[in-house]
């Protein structure tokens, strides 16, 4: 039987905005992995009424009741009473557990522990207790009338040792299925015209399934399959990857790849190459996104980022007559600036970025998101002219970077470099 | 009339556990600033069905149901198809918006655009047209029967946009309310250490109310008073982010201001300076930060990001005996590289950073987490050495670059350079 599961969430903070809602998705990745459905999440403050009203609805249309949230021993941490009330419980308190919060507490603290502390051990009648191996508040969990409810803490770390210490293994007692994903990671290509390429197909899968996501400058495809086991998911999904790969060719630079800067990464490394960066208008951001992958100095040797026109000139050496002639954004200086590059660090290869990323024009007239891209390798310079449209700053930027990055990566790959 | 609103998430991908529902806590913010209470998230998939029953339940208990998600052209966004027919509006086409959409897409792309964009112009009956600055997909918005419906975009970017671009706007006006917040910002103590020091102030306060955020490297006060009218709300907050900076002195960097560079760019620009940057551990970011800005380029000349030990000898004429005899983390590394960012630049200050990010140690066995960072201003060169401890990669980058802005806030600032 395939189950569906609720995730509720108990906590004015959430609705206050003050914290974003990361339990629900780490329960919903773990709840994936294990092959159980999440149909929905819900989140109300620390108010019984609406608790009780949310939590008859739940039971309604869900058969896995996770909450999470109000658990503590303070007066509005009140899940446990209402839904213990709600599916008709008593609660009693628990004496070994009582001992329990008892012992942590006086590990932890000099003097006596407050009363309400004990408050913490009172559990509905009859249920499995979920140790809290990071803090005193125990979860619970129960079955009533097909319906099964985890009550979790509501602190991240709590509820995720929660989930390893007890609420994983009760979950896995419950399901029969394994949920195996592949990512396939496309740029060049918009959201809509990748669906248009694989409509046909994709209407017609239900296991495996085939999704897009949209992100800001590349579109990823997400094929998924349930199985009885992660082989034989794995199985289901091998043919799914290749079918798509042959469908939108070299626009996939990878499968379960985080990004272009990872794959070019890979690529430099089979060449045994090193690489430098010379940004005008990405302003750093390529070099972030190198650094940012840890042991990358494997690779990458370093870069400039040339925000003024003088420090082109300066630090790349870009012939000031060069930067007369044609201006800052321009072919002629987006190839001097990676030959630059390539020749100050001693790179094999260099990408440069220089263009407008608003939100105004250049100096020169040169309108937003008009963007030259250069790679100095030995073999000689290349350059992309991008039009991009004017978008906001930061979208631009890391658009340019992303189509610096996929120029790297198709001249490494030996693909065609106009696209 | 106290309004009750609803925040409903379409998307798949949240019940997967993908993606986190950033957008319930933005928009929720937004909400509270407007006195508007949010009393349930609910988030359901790309089901028709499911989608159906959630805004059933909503419009049974909010009088405000936001929607974000399943504005786009894709076969499996039906957030549009499906409240309309559940308010029994029909989607009829806005020319207007269809001629905006085509725009668009002929702008950016280069061939005709794919029909299925065009879905994107048929919006409800009657609805107001909630504008998209950043994407295709526009919103709308309609009341029926006393409920006030609003779909927005689900790519964070095009929701915050729209929220500014006009949903903010018609939510107002449905609020008698107004609240007022000021972030007062500070650097350089732990979140627990501030509140010890505020606490007494803290806990008597319920109008205005002061609460704190930390965020990875920088604790943040948040003062919000509710009134009848903006004026009135400025008045009350005044004498408590007076007396907030008074009690902790300057730790306090600023006051709705958004992140410590934002600081020294008003600072730099005061005596009228320009900023160089040399960065090794931090790759970029500093450089990265600064260019985010948009035209910061009035302050901020360009670095070096100097992730090879040559490319500090090299491009930053860091002395190779320096190198040898200390190391390429030292202080007389990080001195060496701030002066050489402000020789090759021409800049009047240059920051520098130097360190172990992680997560292994460096070939001369210096630990995780040790930084120096560097200040070359025409009196003479600054250095702090940090001890920041083995945290992971990113945060101790960000730490990193933190510590070196704040280097520089101190400098112009004429305070003490020790903390």
């Amino acid at each position: 039987m395939a189950h569906c599961a609720e995730i509720l969430a108990v906590g004015t903070e959430l609705l206050l905005g003050n914290i974003v809602n990361t339990n629900a998705q780490e329960l919903s990745q773990e709840l994936a992995k294990l092959g159980i459905n999440v149909f929905w999440h819900t989140v109300v403050g620390d108010n019984p009424e609406r608790l009780r009203e949310a939590v008859r609805i739940a039971r309604g249309r869900a058969d896995i009741i996770l909450t999470t949230g109000g658990l503590g021993p303070t007066y509005d941490d009140l899940t446990k009473q209402t839904i213990s009330a709600a599916f008709g419980r008593k609660l009693v308190l628990h004496p070994e557990v009582a001992e329990e919060i008892r012992k942590i507490f006086e590990s932890r603290f000099q003097g006596p522990m407050p009363e309400n502390n004990l408050r913490q051990a009172e559990l509905p009648e009859g249920c499995v207790v979920l140790p809290n191996p990071v803090g005193t508040a125990p979860g619970c969990a129960f079955e009533q009338d097909g319906v099964h409810v985890l009550m979790l803490p509501g602190p991240p770390a709590e509820m995720r040792a929660m989930l390893d210490a007890g609420a994983i293994a009760y979950l896995r007692r419950l399901s029969q299925e394994v949920i195996v994903s592949r990512d396939i990671m496309t740029f060049g290509m918009g959201e809509s015209a990748v669906e248009e390429l694989l409509r046909a197909r994709m209407e017609r899968m239900e296991n495996p399934t085939l999704a897009t996501y949209a992100r800001p400058s590349e579109v990823r495809l997400r094929a998924t399959a349930k199985a009885s086991t992660v082989r034989e998911a794995e199985a289901m999904l091998d043919p799914v990857v290749e079918e798509v790969q042959a469908r939108l060719g070299n626009i996939v630079y990878g499968v379960d790849v985080k990004g272009l800067e990872y794959a070019c990464v890979s690529l430099l490394k089979e060449r045994n190459w090193t690489l430098a960066t010379a940004e005008s208008c990405t302003g750093g951001r390529m070099a972030a996104r190198m650094t940012a992958m840890p042991g990358v100095s494997a690779v990458y040797r370093g870069g400039v980022v040339s925000y003024w026109t003088s420090v082109k000139g300066a630090v790349l050496g870009v012939p000031a007559e060069i930067l007369e002639q044609y201006g800052a954004v321009s072919e002629p200086t987006a190839r001097a600036m990676a030959e630059g590059a390539r020749r100050i660090t001693g790179a094999e290869a260099a990408l440069s970025v220089t263009g407008v990323a608003g939100p105004d024009r250049d100096e020169r007239g040169v309108e937003v998101g008009v963007v030259y891209v250069g790679l100095a390798v030995p073999e000689g310079t290349f350059c992309r002219r991008l039009r991009l449209g004017n978008r906001r700053r930061e979208l631009l930027q890391d658009l340019s970077a992303n189509h610096a990055f996929d120029l790297l990566r198709r001249y490494l790959s030996g693909l065609d470099l106009k696209e």
